[in-house]
């Protein structure tokens, strides 16, 4: 298997995302070819004493899209960067999947121009994986390729997110529920409430709404459902609340020498903590729905971050994802909503 | 200064409740209206060594409404119920302001229907208090009144936060950001980036699109304004990443010796941190844009949170916050979005 990583267009140095490969490559197996300036890419391999060849291989770009470009115009334009380079790479089938820590938009607008959608699904939907309390991830889907959404979309997501928990995270039988902001079938908006209908009605085992407050620490279900604009606000204020105890944990902890004491013989809990809520451990979600496995990383991901990164893209291609899903949506039809 | 308390339909027993009016009560020096259940109030006011009358008043009522009843027809059927009476009391100006942890649909419902809405607010929203790691607060606004929204409806959300903050919480040039998933203009969805262009052409201090993430631990506004939709689930996750994180601590505390005894030297920090990120301290809400104070508190409110939610009313009426908000809306006209 290669996997393609795209290593100029995150927030950090190309070479601590030449690292992450490189130790995706050893730990997995995989093969990596970095997409990016060759003569960059060339000295982090050195300097992780690695060489070009064998395993790991270069394809030699010479743009990057900017995180704060116009997805459209970048990928339009930009023809010889690492991220429109990359998809065409996949869509000629030179590698099995594309990882990028790349300006999202750019990604979705790239995969969907060069890759093409799976028949049925119109909106590809970025599926991010959100650890929990008790410690087997939830699958949040859509967490940003589309913020203007019709009911029939969040049906593709529930599909395209119990295809993923079924044959990526080997769920048996993932339970969908629908983030609203009460359990009831009545509460919500107008597009929540028409997919609550559709989803009812549909083959899915499908749990009802589901609110925020109660995810992490019940997870009620496997997957949830909800348009890109609300799934990333769900996102970034949980990683806001989290930092927010953090600051004040780490800001009282520095204030008291009692305090700094229990903060020392607390250290190897934060450790955990940090670890089991951490972006790096979950640094990859799959964007469903668009012919080829592409997986987008965080923006500042780190060399770890791109690890797991990888080993996302690896166990996709491994479960022929694409292939469950096309055979999911050609078994269940919805009138748009 | 009388303010009616509802003390029949929150998740708390009334004696509770009574127990946080008559706190309120002594602190501040207003009169209270209890409405519900004469018998109960009379007996929670004796169990706490208070009589009826002077300063403690009871308007007696027969009916309660539920939690999970259907806000519109619950405000219609239930006549004699203590949200509704107390609706009419204060539309009657018996009472100053209204406070209830009841059924938060109900509340805005029967609002809207008895009290009216101020000239040229189509859309009332209710403008939560959310505590930051730096101390200071935050408003969003909507966090659940208007789950449906147009763009007009958050530059009116927007122009009642800005009144709220400068008349009530004293921040004398309140700043106004927009909840968006990116900062630059174009991110978003369509409502957002309307409601971005009329913010822009309008004459409040605008500081364009936030996020989540960093709300609580860099404030880089004021007031946060949202559909009630987004701002009811942004509240809800950013809980979730508190609770998440407090549960692993337990957790983990309770495993280990070593961190049996960090926790303990730990413990005053994480009583202040529990007091800062408390929703007792912050547990009134009001609804802006009808014509009456109404003050909704937590459904899960106990004594302390009612006490904070009679004293942000007490603010509002003292601040004449309507009768503000009425002259800020007669300045600026916006065409609908």
């Amino acid at each position: 298997m290669r996997i393609l990583l795209d290593v100029m267009g995150g927030d950090l140095p190309p070479c601590e995302l030449v690292r992450g490969g490189i130790a995706a490559g050893h730990q997995s197996g995989v093969d990596i070819l970095f997409a990016g300036d060759p003569e960059v890419v060339r000295a982090a391999l050195n300097a992780h004493n690695e060489v070009e060849g064998g395993c790991f291989t270069i394809l030699p770009t010479t743009q990057t899209i900017g995180m704060d470009e116009s997805p459209v115009r970048a990928v339009r334009s930009k023809r010889d960067s690492s991220l429109v380079r990359g998809l065409i790479a996949l869509k000629a089938r030179d590698v099995d999947a594309f990882v990028s820590p790349g300006n999202t938009g750019a990604v979705v607008a790239g995969s969907i121009f060069t890759l093409g959608r799976i028949a049925g699904i119109p909106r590809p939907g970025i599926a991010a994986s959100v650890p929990t309390v008790l410690g087997e991830e939830i699958l949040v889907i859509d967490v940003g390729a589309n913020v203007d959404c019709a009911p029939a979309h969040l049906v593709h997501f529930a599909l395209m997110g119990a295809s993923y928990a079924r044959d990526v995270l080997r769920i048996s039988h993932p339970r969908i529920g629908l983030l609203n902001i009460g359990t009831e079938k009545a509460k919500g908006n107008k597009l929540n409430y028409r997919a609550f209908e559709l989803l009812e009605a549909g083959p899915l085992p499908f749990a009802g709404n589901v609110e925020g407050h109660h995810l992490l620490t019940e997870r009620p279900v496997d997957v949830v459902v909800c348009d890109g604009f609300v799934g990333n606000v769900f996102l970034k204020a949980l990683e806001g609340g989290v930092s927010a105890v953090s600051d004040l944990l780490k800001g009282s902890i520095r204030d008291s020498f009692r305090a700094k004491i229990g903060g020392l013989l607390l250290r190897p809990i934060f450790s955990v903590l940090r670890d089991r809520l951490s972006y790096q451990r979950f640094g990859g979600a799959p964007l469903l729905g668009v012919n080829g496995v592409v997986v987008i990383a965080h923006g500042r991901s780190d060399a770890k971050a791109i690890e797991s990164a990888i080993e996302v893209a690896r166990c996709a291609v491994e479960a022929d994802l694409n292939t469950e899903i096309g055979r999911g949506i050609s078994g269940w039809s919805t009138d748009g909503g």
